[in-house]
């Protein structure tokens, strides 16, 4: 499917900065430091091997009552007793963005909040943190029992919504939600308070963070200060979070044992051969080739106007992050070396679990769902444009149909625990700009014609007898789904309201939906369904070849990861484990991205040169993980993990411990950003209070 | 390298439309219709076995010498005894895009010359047919010797460079070029009577040769009226030409027997499985990347105005198309079935080589040089910049130090033989456009930092410290080489005037050729070298293994394909082998690239709706191949290729006899285009001259 708003805006984050690569030699046990650890699989006996030490379960506890989950797709955590919340600044660009105006360019200049009053709302934004998690394999299992293809995804959403619906009752604090965990191999219900109202604290100027731009992204030495503050709010007020991380403000020491707290998004490490053949065959060439189109257009579309600059620029940057993984996935893929120790750790799995009956051959299912999935693929992905105004209008056919139905019945986004989530994305008040809709709009109706064919009956159900840029032209400058109280006019009105608008993007997204059920449909009966019934299968000979301290891959749910600072060797030459603030002056060249960001360059001599600035350790992290918290051994926070190098690109399907890095922004350089170059007294005293 | 304003045009042109393919089941011996046969190896004995008809000398004698090659990167023929060309109208976009102005657009109107004296020169085209070819393999081979690396491909061009010198004395009138064929297997001297000056005779309106435009484009049932006629001039009056093609304005017959004569710019049928996997691991995903970023910048920028509308056209025309063959490529070689047949054609050969020890082991001697070609392959990609202004400033600095060297020392494009062109396209009026060079360099400027990264000390050498940006805007805005007197002024001065220019493209340009030219040398050393001499040992183990009955790869020269007229079976429907005219009014839909070009539209109750539009044949051909005329067995010509269908993307590689096609208007579409629709009785008459 074509990325649709929110959904963009989710990949984005969850692509964004942080994608940690790992490739275990065999991938068939964890080598040193590779593993996004759920908390109640934590490895202690093996880090106790590895390091002499490990953390109790009150350490791990404090940890992850202090760990928070932004739904935007980033990571963060509590650091004071009043919500205060430290995160990346990447991960709070679009609250700037969209707090800002032409003329207040928050972005651009960053944000300094006085008082808690001049806090300012972050639309979409909801902090969560896990209260309790509990295994319910097996109630899922059994409703599953020997379902397949669509049956069984019906069968195991149902029991899903029906778990979470009765987990939390009181849906205004709490939500349920059932993690899958080994691609079907296991079920838990994560238990999170919630808090939906997230406001913006402090934020350096968005060059301070993006010093180097996409030319340094994903590399290291790196300069960068990305790291923001947002503060949790309930009833209006800041909440009371007398668990926190305590605030550490000092340089990182080489190969001391730091972790790394967040929400990894997505990896593929359990991936078969035949789907990692259609990643490297289908999935990837498709997404390269689309996405370095969009990022054409915007880059020319922003040297147009000031305004087009400032109005593009959180989507730029998110397109060209996630081009960046998605190309260090294709080269990673292409590697003959990576690719042949994933081909060997598939073939000890399969050689361990041979004669036993209870597993059976699901790499054969496997191959058919992809076999399956290779047919369908094309017209799943471009069933539907891009645009934030064309999500809109999806979100709400779809919500009115659903909310028509029972809660087992519904499709995953609209249960009764996911209902309020999407419909605070919905109605939470954001600018649109339409030329950056259209854009958007235009872009992905062409690249459906291009790849399903002009004459293939989907693309004349998109197009009709339109062009795809006269289309979005009419659909975009027609609709007034911009306007939040006529977006709350439709929600409240359920489908009758629907049917009876004459919003033309309304009327579009209508025209769209059962084709899109079909499709969706026959991807949940030839590759969906099967692959979980494979995936337990799959899961269940890892745990009988490998015992069971194993990590699942990842799901944008909470996980801890441990490692060390430590630099790397590249192409014989040592790269130091850090960089100190001073460096900034020297990488600087005045020209865009390496130019010095006007109040940073202002405070040059008041700045501590060699204060560290970023720092790289050896945890197993990816995209999700952005702002998640780097900890000690005693617990405090010396800083925000918020990219990888550019080796951890093909973390997504292994573990490299000899190259890949976790690039990390200090606690030491934001407290000198803190006290020196956007002061904000208050937040430091915060900070110092114990 | 990036390509460069020649490069472009030339790689666009040999790229540009004409990609058929070709999947031999084993590729040891050529199946039915496979093969880009030169003259002087035809497979008369062959083509009767099938056929149970093949040409003698007299009917081959007449067609090459009606066959006409355009140094833009097309093919052609004579249809009239004087000089009257016949070829595509995307071969002759760049001459209507250069003598276009603002008020006079000739790409959208298209152009109808009245008299003689209307018709309009083309900016830097050149008309060759051969005369001659001789082998002069013994000679070059000797030349080598047992030489390797650098030192052979100095000897081999050094050899070369004398050769082509001997061979022509009066270089106003004939062109001598020595084609290495079989990777270095043969060597051929070609002689060619040169036209210099070619102009434009008659086009229809853009629209009409690309109605469907990029969707359509490699698509069938297709229809498009891609053909045009320009006229090959000496001292200011068309040329006689006696011998010539008659021109037959009649419809195809199913299966009847057609040939393609042309040259095919360019394949890849005798690479190794090393070389293969280079192309899919490597060279293709960043082409790709890159160019889709290009076409989206083209496409915002050329939505900003009407000028930019219009003189950005010809180059996104150009993107586009070699877009698609790149993802065509790529898909071939990420498709299991296509590369395990090219894995068992290398395994026979292998096999039947075995054990002769004249052949040894090239494959291995192959596989190390693409070892050295990996590390050096970005840098020699990324060594300057793009755009036609950067282009001029290459060839007259290049020019400049190597027309002070001995005539068997220079560079290839330097030599005696090769001079005068050079020196026609650097002096030959053509438009500027500072936009579409600014978009162009900047971008190539920003892709070498992307993929060499911002350390490289080559970025640095290519950037300093300006961004892409910057470092474009000052250079375009400051060079004076859009000027042709200026650079008439700078090639004519010489090594002292290029040194003594202020011109900052110019300085520029000198600043980046030592790199240049070291990358070379290196690349000559570890790749060319080796691939050259493992070349000709390749060549000899094919000879020996399946006899001398074998078509080279393409080269850019003379080929002849034989083949028939043909439909297809796509996913269980079968695709007729022709369109009529009346098709494309049932097509259009108003919106662009399916809208009806005006005056084609105005005539449509004359058109003959009956009409063959378009065809397919089983023809054997490829980019470069464009225009090449498509002739009977009585010898006339039937139609001009000028495009193949989608399954024939993979034919850089092989050929598949059941899929791939190639796509060809018909003479009788031009008869009534001629007739009734862009009326030319002039042309008409003359084409009626038997």
């Amino acid at each position: 499917m074509i990325p649709r708003k929110h959904a963009i805006l989710a990949a984005k984050a969850a692509s964004l900065a942080l994608v940690a690569a790992t490739l275990s030699t065999t991938a068939t046990t964890a080598s040193a430091d590779e593993g996004m650890w759920t908390f109640d699989g934590f490895p202690a006996a093996q880090m106790k091997a590895d390091y002499g030490w490990a953390p109790d379960q009150a350490w791990l506890d404090k940890v992850r009552a202090s760990a928070v989950r932004l739904t935007g797709g980033c990571s963060a955590s509590f650091v004071s007793g009043q919500g205060l919340i430290l995160t990346n600044h990447h991960c709070v660009a679009s609250c700037l963005y969209d707090n800002s105006t032409g003329e207040n360019d928050l972005l651009e200049h960053g944000y300094i909040a006085a008082s808690l009053r001049d806090e300012k709302k972050c639309p979409g934004q909801q902090a969560e943190v896990v209260t309790k998690i509990a295994d319910v394999t097996g109630d899922v299992k059994a409703a599953i029992g020997s379902l397949t293809g669509e049956a069984l995804t019906k069968a195991r959403d149902a029991k899903i919504a029906e778990i979470e619906s009765a987990g939390c009752t009181d849906t205004a604090k709490f939500r349920c939600q059932v993690v899958t965990l080994f691609g079907g191999g296991q079920y838990k219900l994560y238990t999170y308070r919630k808090y939906s109202d997230v406001r913006l604290v402090w934020s350096p100027e968005d060059r301070a963070a993006t010093f180097g731009g996409d030319p340094d992204n994903f590399n290291f030495p790196r300069y960068s200060l990305d790291g923001s503050f947002l503060r949790a709010y309930e009833d209006g007020k800041p909440v009371k979070t007398p668990v926190h991380l305590t605030w550490n403000p000092r340089a990182p020491k080489a190969d001391e044992a730091t972790f790394v707290v967040g929400n990894p998004g997505s990896t593929s490490r359990l991936y078969t051969l035949s789907q990692l053949a259609f990643e490297r065959e289908v999935r990837l060439p498709v997404t390269v080739a689309t996405m370095s189109e969009l990022r054409g257009r915007l880059i020319r579309a922003m040297e147009e106007s000031a305004e087009h600059q400032r109005e593009g620029l959180d989507m730029l940057n998110g397109v060209e992050n996630s081009l960046k993984v998605y190309i260090g996935r294709t080269k990673a893929l292409n590697d003959p070396a990576f690719t042949a120790k994933l081909a060997l750790a598939e073939k000890d799995l399969r050689s361990k679990s041979a004669g036993n009956a209870a597993i059976g051959d699901p790499w054969s299912q496997v191959d058919t769902a992809v076999d399956a999935y290779r047919a369908l693929y094309l017209p799943y992905r471009y069933d539907a444009p891009s645009g934030s105004l064309y999500g809109y209008a999806q979100s709400l056919v779809y919500a009115a149909a659903e909310r028509e139905k029972p809660n087992a019945e519904r499709l995953p986004g609209y249960t009764d625990s996911t209902l309020p989530l999407t419909e605070k994305r919905l109605l939470d008040e954001a600018p649109v700009y339409p030329w950056l809709d259209e854009l958007q709009m235009a872009w992905s109706l062409s690249k459906a014609r291009e790849y399903l064919g002009v004459d293939d009956p989907q693309t004349r159900l998109l197009l009709g007898k339109e062009s795809p840029e006269g289309l979005s032209e009419r659909l975009v400058s027609g609709t007034k789904l911009a306007d939040p109280a006529y977006r709350k006019q439709l929600w409240d009105g359920g489908m009758a309201a629907i049917k009876a608008s004459d919003d033309p993007m309304i009327q579009y997204a209508l025209k769209l939906e059962p084709n899109q059920r079909a499709l969706k449909k026959q991807v949940d009966e030839a590759y969906a369904g099967p692959v979980t019934q494979a995936g337990a299968k799959l899961a269940d000979a890892r745990f009988a070849a490998y015992g069971d301290t194993l990590y699942p891959d990842a799901t944008f749910t909470l996980r801890i990861s441990y490692g060390r600072v430590k630099g790397w060797t590249e192409r014989g030459n040592e790269v130091p484990f850090q960089t100190t603030m001073g460096g900034t002056f020297e990488r600087a060249t005045g020209a865009e991205p390496f130019d010095l960001p006007s109040q940073f360059a202002a405070k040059q001599s008041g700045i501590d040169m060699d204060a560290t600035y970023d720092f790289v350790t050896t945890n197993d992290i990816i995209g999700g993980n952005s702002g998640s918290p780097v900890i000690d051994k005693a617990g405090t926070v010396i800083g925000a993990a918020f990219d990888g190098n550019i080796h951890s690109l093909g973390g997504n399907y292994g573990y490299d411990p000899v190259l890949n890095r976790t690039v990390v922004v200090s606690t030491a350089a934001l407290q000198e950003a803190l006290e020196t170059i956007y002061p904000a007294p208050r937040i430091v005293k915060e900070l110092a209070a114990k």
